[in-house]
């Protein structure tokens, strides 16, 4: 397993609102999954929309492995589209899960793509099975979907129904629907995860995670989309529906700004970039140490790194090359070899830190293993001593909206101090950044129970291990 | 296009009554559709129940493509399993029709492998879209799954549920369903589509579509599911209802003996070898020729040959050679080649046939394309004469119940005369099976619809076209 | 290891004497190996000549693997281009090994494809690495290559140098050589391996293996090489050059039209059809038996079946399905499932054996396991009496001119009287060819070393095993 | 065609000096061709050598894609075996191309590895055609390996052979040799590509390309190859001999030290990192500028913006972000799409460059289109001016010595001005490295041809356009 934190995904969709089908919908679509591939490696999908027609194609592998030529050119025409990027899960076979999802009812079919988790999902599914729903996947997706058209029943419009439906939703959720004749954005009442959306100079409007996959295709950035704001493309224009949902402190994960998003994305009027070099900045305040260089490990700490060059006048150094040919197939047909991994992903540069005192920014210790073996190799080539500076707080609870931060046994914070972890992982000093600077990383209020535990909704009571994953001899009767 | 009809689809399952755990649950199910191959080479899947938890492989493409001694390991172990295969349609990426289907509800899951065609579906699914369904894909088989489900929300097992289901449903079905602890085969009470079952020497239940899938296994024939019957394999032991559909004549299709079967199964209790044996015996008596060989074209012409030649005792001979390396991916870089591909599959054996008057047996003439180049490349080796013999009577209906046979337009014997035919295929002399003597190849009554328009069921008044699949812009609202 | 013998391989050339270029003459030696695939499944190759550049694709596999539409089109075209199949032996890489081969010299380029074993090839290479000469592969046909190049420095022609190397060379060679200019065909004075040639509609000659790939590409029949013949096309014509070699009893491989060759070919004025025909006619006179049927185990042994029921008046069966799906990734995951293989691939079929003595047809017992098996398929289906009937003598002696018939140790007829080997493989008797019958079944002079043990050359004093696969640490001195 | 400078080839060896066979020999080549890849991305192989016995696998593709864990043990064990990485030219099936290359030989076996050019390539080789040899590629590694075999007749050691061989060859050549018994480095008399070697701690030798690879595999650097060495690694110990080829001025290729080389590699006591650092701040003081920020254009063009960026004070920013996800598989639909393709490969950091003058600095200006699509997008992100660095003087003219510098015609430089390009790219200012300060980047001489065209061979007359790559109807005579 590797040591670090995941994101569970990315979501993007493409409204022509002349309704003229566009040849290359799926094309735009698929350069703005590439631009999103690092908040999903698992798998990825595309549905077009052809006048209430819907053509997809989804797989397990990245967006460069599932997607051809041929692929692209058989979904065909459109006036609209999505599509989604999942995060790698370990494991075989769940190619059911890969989005976006497409359901088809009475009234029509449906696609969506979704972002986030919800921390009641287990409860609306049951409900929905209770009076005789039938699921076929294990993805909370698959109930907001259950839930929208159960609404779309007894309701005028698919705003409407997703209006209701939404409300009766808790959690993390960044959304994009897509109906016959009409594309919709939806983020939940805290924000957690960010969505935004921009034109294109042709008029199609492109819904995406982060603005970075705007900026992919061409389009200009208009405004993120607010904190429970549901916005409706239609031939008729642009709706926003802010009504359905009550009212909520803003809640945007901590962790989009520190490592998740990239760098060039803007989130919620704050650049990613900007939040990182004062991640960086602040850690040179609070952890200062006298040293010849900064070095970020690449490539999510150099931004924090050169923030805390500057702070601190302590020169910036390009420290570590990273191999950019290691590929999801690269293999380990040794033992020591497999130790020997991090060598080959990463190798410091001799002449750059050879006796020399080392400040080194990394965005977060997990588990604390492969900082080790990066601290080695440090040491190895010359580094006299090795000053570590997390750009992030402690890691002390698991999360429930969307990433994978795990159960408290497998975080070295839980179980060792801030002493005991600078031995473990061999570094002369050690330095987290604070809760506080963590919260000013960007304006407004952010989610930071991953550190302080303090979630901003209720919690599920127990994991949410499904009847199906278990089985019927481990059941209580 | 190429000129022939297919079958559907072929079904299998396991059940290990002792529910110890086998490793090889997964391989027994590969080895089975292997044997069904002929039945479908769309796409295929098997399904691994271990104590109520499912685990599933599926894609598009031949057994023998899709899976691999990894993918077999990873469906891990269990007591039941259920496998498909799915006959080749034209165009792309319809992954998710791919069975078997499984969903969850609150009761737990189901996996459904179902040979045949409902033609009540469109009717039932919408029946249930206005109660709030939501379906996934376009397949009769979700509406069966669904229909199933629905009654276990008021039902005490799953047996009754599916009794009261079935009770619902019109049209031609075998069906293999799998609960978390049962296995449990029907079909439909006309006993259109073929089931039968056997046992293992360890004592494990097979149920298949034809009998030569348990040949394959090395278990031996039990007894075939009978019409109307509802088979329950658990725990308990082996249950039959078939007290929960209202009775009907016996239709087992004519053409599973013709030619959809294997030749080496046997279905209600006639060696469908020996039903092509007396095919052609009566091809020779009815339509009698003065000739010097009798040779069918492979290999479903092969055994009505031999039983013509019998009769009339006119030798027999082995008049083609067809090549077995021709794949799925067989190229055709040249529209010149395209013509040459009969020839490319089918070489004529000259020392056989040359200065020869040749009867040739086939089991049917679809559009006449192919038959007609064969017919060619006989004259060319040096037959001097050309009788062609059918081992059917003539294409002049659609099929309802889950085989290809089109509509009017494309069936050359509802636009000509049988001597239109033979001069168009280029023949000395044509003669097709009687509708009696079709009707007489096995014990019992058939379904001949598709020569004499007389349906057992009522028919679908439309073509079942679904809303999905129709552009909104061609909607009448 | 599969139970049965290999011929090793196929070629095929086309000159089109208008030298005008041909766009699609990659595609018609694509067809042209498709007929020939069965002389070899390991790996293929097509060489195009477009005015003395050669473009090349070889690869391991089946023709229809190694080869697609981008492929073929990346040969282009060119007025002459050969191809080649490959026997498949085990083991991992020798892609190198993948013939035609293309080697560049002074006055030009040269590709040769081979079918054939030479017997004196380590004399003839080790003579020319004493004079320096570089070897890339370990095949024979680098060593043909090399001594035509050598003698190319210094004699007027191609087809002068192809003359005086082929003095040299003893043993088993069809050959077709393509130069800048010239497509030359070549057999070795004893006529060991089949070759012969024809000429298309539009005037190109087709050089072949066998006649059945003439068919293929719609190239009308002229007339077989002569052993000892070499002979050129080029846009002077046809010529025949038989001076070059001295003469020798013609000597062709019986097995050819025992069981390598196709059975719609026509060998040396021969059809392979006729030939098993009276193979079994043979057994019928030298090995009756009362019986009730004859069956053959396919493919093979259907035409020698055909040729026993005739004279022996037993009737004719189709005993056996012959499952056609199975393809080179068949997999056996489990040992059970390993023994089962032989049912899995060939199924009896009962309604026709049941309760019959039956004479079984096949054309060689190699190890006896496989035929052990299917003996007792028959007799679980119900034959009362199974009789052997083997249209080939027995196996005595190793082959050197180019098939894989073995060492004598795991020849089942060289340590096992034929009573034993009844007994061995459950038979209630046992009758394989004489060799007087072997010798008689085409006109002409025959090779059957592999029965008598008298070799039409002298043979290798030991196995060809060369240096390079020999480890330092195994070498003298 | 992508709009950069190509290196052609990496090499790699491992001898292990106790001779005891290594499992997991190819894994270890495996690792070090990995940290090689940037040589090379067209091919790659690795051969082993257990015993004298050579086992090989080559293909086209990277190195995660031709490599399994599967291939990497079909190699089996070892004591020595050498790998190369080999630079993606245009065009089709050139597998035979792949290196290393393998020749058999009356003395044994022969492998080798090349990196470079040579000048004589073709004399040399027509010299050995008119003497009989035979070719079978178009590589002149295959004439570094006859001229070697062709001395080892009449020489007492392969270590002599190469000695004698090597005296005869012009240009630029790394080269790893492997024999039955020994391994041999060797690199021209002019070091004009790099070549190192260093040992593990378990004692075996490793050569390499670039001192990364040593590291990869946990290797301690010894030294570099020196000019004109050639280095023996037999049971015997290390032998250098350097008497063998004329002295001549050392001119190690400028071009490793700006683009080619991994910046963590150290090539002949020099830092790459270091020399890219100085070209940066060369840059500062020869082409001065007032400005806001410093960025470099990833990854290359990083380690010279930080060197600008000290020497002239102005801060170091990340201006941009490289999108990690492209693979060779990034396909491009639509025109609009391929115009976009920069854009979706690296995208400005807004936030950064907004509003300021920015100094960017990359490596090399080849045709312009690339760096004119660059400065439009910082332009667009708001940078108020954009002065361009480029830390290499103009290319003028080509490289004879393994690199694709050229023709005169494709070069920008070579038909427009400094003042022309800087507007044909679109920048405020444009600055190019000067050919003193790119010769003081590191110690000792260098060549600088392609800049000065002044080059240290002689060079050939005309391009290296063999005769089988000409067709017959061009050539004269």
């Amino acid at each position: 397993m590797y040591d670090t934190i995941h994101e569970e995904c990315g979501v993007f969709g493409v409204f022509n609102k002349e309704l003229n089908n566009d040849e290359n919908i799926a094309a735009t679509v698929y350069y703005g999954l590439y631009a999103l591939q690092h908040r999903g490696q698992e798998g990825c999908g595309i549905v077009v929309n052809d006048d209430g027609v819907f053509s997809s194609y989804k797989d397990l592998g990245l967006v460069s492995d599932v997607f051809s030529n041929d692929t692209l050119k058989s979904l065909g025409q459109g006036s609209m589209a999505i599509g989604h990027v999942r995060y790698s899960t370990t494991g075989g076979n769940n190619r059911t899960n890969v989005q976006p999802i497409e359901v088809h009812h009475i009234k029509g079919s449906l696609a969506i793509a979704h972002n986030g988790n919800l921390t009641n999902a287990m409860k609306l599914r049951e409900d929905m099975e209770l009076t005789g729903s039938i699921f076929h996947t294990t993805s909370d997706t698959e109930t907001i979907a259950y839930t929208i058209v159960k609404e779309r029943l007894t309701t005028s419009s698919i705003e409407s129904a997703v209006e209701v439906a939404l409300h009766k939703m808790e959690g993390a959720y960044s959304l994009i629907i897509m109906s016959a004749t009409k594309l919709i954005a939806a983020r939940d009442r805290r924000g957690m995860r960010p969505l935004c959306y921009g034109v294109t100079e042709d008029g199609s409007y492109i819904v995406a995670s982060e603005s970075c996959a705007l900026n992919a295709v061409g389009a200009t950035f208009v405004r993120d989309i607010l904190p429970g704001e549901i916005l409706v493309f239609s031939k008729e224009g642009i709706q926003s529906i802010t009504t359905h949902c009550g009212r909520a402190e803003k809640a945007l994960c901590i962790f989009e700004y520190i490592y998740f998003a990239r760098s060039d994305s803007n989130i919620d009027g704050v650049s990613v970039q900007a939040a990182r070099l004062k991640a960086g900045r602040c850690l040179a305040k609070s952890h200062p140490v006298d040293a010849d260089i900064v070095i970020g490990v690449p490539d999510s700490g150099l931004d924090a790194a050169l923030g805390f060059a500057e702070e601190s006048g302590i020169p910036y150094g390009i420290g570590f090359v990273k191999n950019k040919y290691i590929g999801r197939t690269f293999i380990s047909p040794t033992q020591s070899a497999r130790e020997n991994q991090v060598r080959i992903k990463l190798n410091p540069i001799e002449s750059m830190v050879n006796g020399k005192r080392v400040v080194l920014i990394d965005d977060s210790i997990v588990r604390g293993t492969t900082s080790a073996r990066i601290v080695k190799l440090l040491k190895e080539a010359g580094a006299i001593e090795v000053h570590m500076r997390i750009s992030a707080p402690p890691f002390l609870n698991p999360c429930y909206y969307g990433t994978d931060v795990d159960t408290k046994e497998n975080l070295i914070a839980n179980n060792h101090s801030i002493e005991e972890i600078a031995e473990i992982i061999g570094v002369d000093s050690l330095g987290y950044l604070t809760i506080e600077d963590a919260a000013s990383l960007a304006e407004g209020s952010h989610c930071l129970a991953c550190f302080t535990g303090e979630y901003p909704t209720t919690i599920p009571s127990e994991p949410a291990k499904f009847r199906f994953e278990q089985k019927l001899s481990e059941t209580k009767s």
